[in-house]
């Protein structure tokens, strides 16, 4: 069984990230899949998905600090946009991520969230979410 | 239902990316599968896959100088074989990408391709294509 | 068909990675699917499982040295529990990798092992072990 929605998610700033945990659970729990994995994908490429801390604000400030200091928006670059800082955190943080269903709920550890990892907002952007199992 | 294939590829410099899209949207194409997800995987320690823009050229050659400051060839390493670099950049990067299908196609954004990346090249790499769904 | 369990996993110095391949291939070998993916997820937020070199234990260590040099333990965070760089690393590496299955085993090239990345040990840690297919 396969079950396909996309999020939307909207960023305020140029670098954050947003807890969509809550809504991938939404749409794993409008299908009938109890067992299995769930694929969650950034439709974009200067924005990423990634799977951290959800107690301490401050560990999010850390992230994108740090990858900040590691690929500083104003290296010097070829690509003319301004954001090719945004690209390489993309691909570094990755684009998407596969969690497991048991009961019908994402299996995640005590502190995890699901992220989505803005490095070029703020924008207008989609998540999809793909269900498969039984 | 589950269709597995393999992808070969050949680089011909020690860094770059190369679009496998069309290889991969061949191989989900050649399955009867309409919905569900393809993984696609290196089967190697010194390549990753990931996936970015596909329209400036720019964004890769940025991407490989950027991974290339962090993590230089030629820093100090234990490993003798000249390529401690390529091993962590082929983990930054990730190994694989699993990415939603629909209609029989692969979901990717407007300006999204599969690369595939090489960090120890030239040579002859096999990718693994697995499509689940139905 | 779907089949699910945890591998536990007790690390012993705060940056290390373990070879969890046997396992890994033990859950699947455990379940009846031939074909398909198995996902393998790490259910905290500072330790993450990537795929790399499983000959040179060299690899390894010059793996966590380059991570030390681009993510210092002692740079400067807001996130009071000393671990802010262990967040970055498992986020950076990954908390997840996903593997073909045919024939009843990982799909997995000849050097390539299935490593648990501990950031913040010793500690123990729980895996998750999804397998899906047919």
């Amino acid at each position: 069984m396969v079950h396909y929605a996309e999020l939307p998610v909207n960023s305020s700033h140029r670098s954050q990230w947003i807890d969509i945990t809550g809504g991938v659970q939404s749409i794993l729990s409008s299908s009938a899949i109890q067992s299995g994995v769930v694929t969650i994908s950034s439709l974009h490429t200067t924005a990423g998905i990634t799977i951290n801390e959800n107690a301490d604000p401050d560990v999010g400030r850390d992230f994108f600090r740090q990858l900040e200091r590691i690929v500083p928006a104003d290296a010097s670059y070829h690509h003319r946009e301004g954001n090719s800082d945004s690209h390489v955190k993309a691909s570094m943080v990755g684009l998407s991520a596969t969690i497991p269903v048991q009961s019908g709920r994402c299996v995640l550890g005590t502190w995890q969230s699901i992220y989505f990892c803005e490095f070029d907002g703020p924008r207008s952007r989609r998540v999809s979410v793909t269900c498969i199992g039984e």
